[in-house]
């Protein structure tokens, strides 16, 4: 059976991985680019934007684990915007089409998840958003199906990740704490005592500051 | 001047430095031994109650900054004990000296906060318990004194050691981030949004799983 994984999700010392106040310009609230610093300092990040240079060590060895073998990904409406409700009626609504300009770096579907269904759209390089109004288990079933025999990501927000893991559904989760406190946002960790318990977890500091947990489920 | 340190204060990814339901049996309520277990391995921690063997290595290498150098413990009461309220009127209230038998492994004298002062309690090899209704400032400046020229530690619990950083008055900071997720009790890093700038944080993750953050103000 293909693996569902999440990479890359980075979460401040007091758990939060996102801020408040999620806008257009902050798609991360008031943690502004905070919690991704060392995210964006990697070559895997830098070429995924065509430019070239980037840090080469353990961050980067995580961070480019993001791709490989992966068909098909599931987020989060926050995740693809800041919008809330439905898609018609406000300026700029119906054009939205995610924050990652005219080809995202996904390359495969990907299923938003949303109570406001509306058409999918096929971007350039690979990349169509799918608009599904669905819970973890019936979205999975249509991701993998999508997917082939390759693996699920799963891309976030935290509420997402949140629900695929009260749910068990989650085989790899690569965490990554960022030695600031947030204070205010969305914690990843409400809800999951316990979850060590169907985990196994290595933890690896890195010179650049945050410290990586990976959760392999057992 | 000297230093207010922090050594060995363990939390969950949830940031919970203990659990709910403390008792004259579970000090740290729910979380029982779980947040500790890496300290209780080190040969530090095995020394400290007169046994030989435990782990060698980082871990123990952190344990073990611990004693020395400090000339004084400032506690909150419910690292000293799970009572609250008045000293007497209930059964082993009035005899409680602590968890430690009759010998403690602090052997200087021990400022404990409590809204309820009681007479000081001179337990063998050095410790001495001072009750004082004091806040941060104030009961620094006696522990201080008491230390003369040595440091200070700060033993906690959570609110204890919140209440000194949200004061500025910590100099070292020793976590430690157990992989586990506690769900509930009490968090470490409430109200503390931007600590980070005050301090410079270098992370270090363990073979035993754990991983230790060490704060030093800037």
């Amino acid at each position: 059976m293909s693996q569902v994984r999440v990479h890359n999700f980075s979460v401040s010392l007091d758990g939060f991985a996102t801020g408040i106040g999620q806008s257009l310009h902050e798609p991360f609230g008031h943690a502004g680019g905070r919690l991704h610093e060392w995210f964006f300092a990697t070559r895997t990040f830098r070429a995924m934007h065509g430019e070239a240079g980037g840090t080469t060590g353990i961050d980067d060895a995580l961070a480019g684990m993001w791709a490989p073998g992966i068909g098909a990904e599931i987020m989060g409406r926050g995740k693809f915007g800041p919008q809330r409700g439905p898609w018609s009626g406000q300026a700029g609504r119906a054009e939205w089409n995610g924050w990652w300009g005219a080809e995202p770096p996904f390359h495969t579907p990907v299923f938003v998840l949303t109570h406001h269904p509306r058409p999918s759209i096929e971007m350039a390089g690979g990349t169509t958003f799918h608009f599904i109004d669905a819970g973890p288990v019936e979205s999975l079933a249509l991701a993998r199906k999508a997917a082939g025999h390759s693996d699920i990501r799963l891309g976030g927000g935290p509420s997402t990740v949140r629900r695929f893991l009260a749910a068990d559904l989650v085989d790899h989760l690569h965490i990554t704490v960022v030695p600031i406190v947030l204070g205010r946002g969305e914690r990843l960790w409400d809800g999951l005592e316990g979850l060590e318990q169907r985990f196994a977890v290595e933890s690896v500091s890195s010179p650049s500051g945050v410290t990586h947990q990976i959760f392999t489920r057992r």
